[in-house]
């Protein structure tokens, strides 16, 4: 397998040369969006300076190059997660539009006392789709809790059972980086007849994503996560379901033929997408999948796992710092939350950038995970590709900077 | 007021300089979706090689650039429209999500045997929403038609009564190119204590809009009709309304807090923009209301005008060539529908761009209008700040090269 070599790879992202205050940008905010590669910028700007025009309407010369160029996309989309069709896959604005889609189809299954189970430790956009459906359905909302700061199984195989119509969970906690056993919890799911539903917006930019071994009914994820443009996600569905599912929003496009009182829709994957889609953000993220498969994902999951191999170890010699979720480092990724003595974390993040450190901190869109931490935020370093052993070092030693800064000033 | 130097202009938009089939490219099909000029392109670049982070919820000096730059946007498009405040904005994936989410606000509010008003010339996707949220909720879907190629007002006056809830109309046809008399309209939906909605997809990119003035309820219109990138739009709302109207999409940006199973919203605006927006999209919408303004929106309309005012009698003097819709040139921008003897659309689409011209044949997603027209599609020329009289007179002499090539050869 490939080793990345992330000091030539950061060459491909302007945007980390730069300095803040006064210091080298290091980047370590990727669970919440990532950077993009020049091939990236190169694809928006051809696409905008050449074929710029109205997928699938069009007769003339731009509008067939768009809609070639956004079809094969779609393609591309499902290989990368190895979906059987180019049908499975839905062009939506990001991992939330794709979960509240799935929790639309929901709403038109769910009856009073059926179960929708996920987990503690969802983002939001994975909980409240799933509260509105239940509120609106009479179904019951059930949560999977930790155990060792991973997700408990035991618990798990405790809830599921014959009122289980769905299950609904992260991928990798977008928190505690840790990532859940899908495979086996689409077995539990299936077999009390539950559709399974994944939050795939922090597995899909870093590991080999592979639906159909998963066997998964649902699964959803953003380009912004993986290089891509913002503003464009995917939702994976089973054909079979999603010629079930109706649509979610209406209009041009997605229809075959419309009277004043009536329409009907399109076939598959058309009838789902009203509108002029975001063809430019379709067109980067083929480009990012490029970049991505030309690296290959097992050096990109291997080359993260090394970076938290080597920066775990030493998070954890700082006196004072508690890193929250499983210690366990084969069942981590590269999302590492943490907090420092009593600081707040917003103090110190803004301490780390200060070092020219750029990491997160707050509840990170999953405050229920919080509250079950006893926690009501955390500093949050993610990291992906083009992170560097260099880069582990300057968090730590910014970190130590900051600790004392602070013990200091106390 | 200035007058647009189009021979000038066309040189910010590199794409227009391009051949097809070997001649230069005729860009007229801009009401499907236009072209990005330099400072567009050059915004999206600049953010993703300087500014690239998640907004609203970092700390870090990134974070806080994206999300300055990406509210200062929200004040341009309020005062761009002349709303009243930055809280009546919301951005969203295009007119389409914003029609939508105005229907779903829709749903709340209808009840049986109330009726919604909208036009024959309306595009799908101000037909599909409302044909749906009168399935679910009982109400009557109604229809105002035409009348000399304009929309029937003395129609509509029958029409509207005590059971109107909602009258939604398109500012301007996208097949017809007629303006709309939104301001009359929406007196006479207030009268009865309607809510007034508009499609401003085809209005926006081409005239001063001030929804003050107009005393609309609802405005939706999209960036990429107006320079700006795809997947990318905005739904204006009285603010008033907008309180009252419950989120469509719910997830992380959205929320003030999240519990097991509640969870409440955050203020107005960002209560409707759950999870990462399209932040580059937003961004490039700022340069191109900027790229706009400068120009002046006065000055990019009478613009249109002259150029219609200059073409459309060489349309109508190619005999054969029938043109939909009103006659009276002070009604109508520049948007063009027609048909060529009895030639297909597609095959005279066909043949133009074979001349380098560029215009869409088909239904233009406005079917009910085609059937009411009994046509089943039509070619249409649509025109926008860069075209120029050449344009004007390349599409003529194409037509009638197309009308010798097919009276020659059948």
């Amino acid at each position: 397998m490939a080793i990345l070599d992330s000091d030539k790879l950061v060459q491909d992202f302007p945007i980390l040369s730069q300095e803040v205050h006064d210091e080298p940008l290091v980047y370590l905010d990727n669970a919440a969006t990532t950077q993009k590669p020049i091939p990236v910028l190169q694809a928006l700007e051809h696409y905008y300076r050449t074929d710029n025009a109205n997928v699938h309407r069009g007769v003339h010369t731009l509008a067939e190059r768009a809609t070639i160029s956004y079809e094969a996309v779609r393609k591309k989309v499902a290989d990368f997660i190895h979906a059987q069709s180019t049908k499975e896959i839905l062009f939506t604005r990001g991992t939330t539009t794709s979960l509240n889609w799935v929790a639309h189809f929901a709403e038109e299954i769910l009856q009073p006392d059926d179960e929708v189970i996920i987990s503690i430790m969802e983002h939001h956009s994975n909980i409240i789709p799933w509260q509105q459906v239940c509120r609106k359905t009479g179904a019951r909302l059930r949560y999977v809790y930790l155990k060792d700061g991973e997700l408990d199984i035991a618990g798990l195989k405790e809830l599921i059972g014959p009122n289980t119509r769905f299950v609904s969970i992260a991928h990798v906690s977008n928190v505690l980086g840790v990532v859940n056993p899908i495979k086996e919890i689409a077995h539990l799911a299936h077999e009390v007849g539950a559709y399974m539903v994944v939050d795939g917006a922090q597995s899909t930019p870093h590991m080999v994503i592979d639906v159909q071994d998963l066997d998964v009914d649902f699964f959803a994820f953003s380009g912004h996560k993986m290089l891509a443009p913002t503003g464009i996600g995917v939702l994976y569905g089973k054909q079979e379901l999603l010629e079930r599912m109706s649509p979610v929003e209406f209009g041009g496009e997605m229809i075959d033929f419309v009277q004043e009182q009536t329409a009907n829709w399109k076939d598959l994957p058309w009838k789902f997408e009203a509108g002029t889609p975001n063809i430019a953000g379709v067109i980067g993220l083929g480009a990012a999948i490029d970049y991505l498969n030309e690296l290959g994902m097992d050096a990109v999951f291997a080359h993260e796992k090394n970076l938290v191999d080597y920066v775990f170890p030493k998070l954890q010699a700082i006196p004072g710092l508690t890193i929250y979720g499983s210690q366990d480092l084969s069942k981590r990724t590269g999302v590492i939350s943490f907090n420092l003595d009593d600081l707040h974390p917003h103090d110190v993040a803004t301490a780390l950038d200060y070092e020219g450190v750029a990491v997160r901190a707050g509840h990170h869109c999953a405050q229920p995970l919080l509250t079950h931490l006893g926690a009501s935020s955390t500093v949050r370093a993610s990291f992906y590709l083009y992170n560097t052993p260099a880069d582990c070092d300057k968090l730590v030693d910014a970190l130590m900077k900051t600790k004392e800064f602070f013990n200091g000033t106390l």
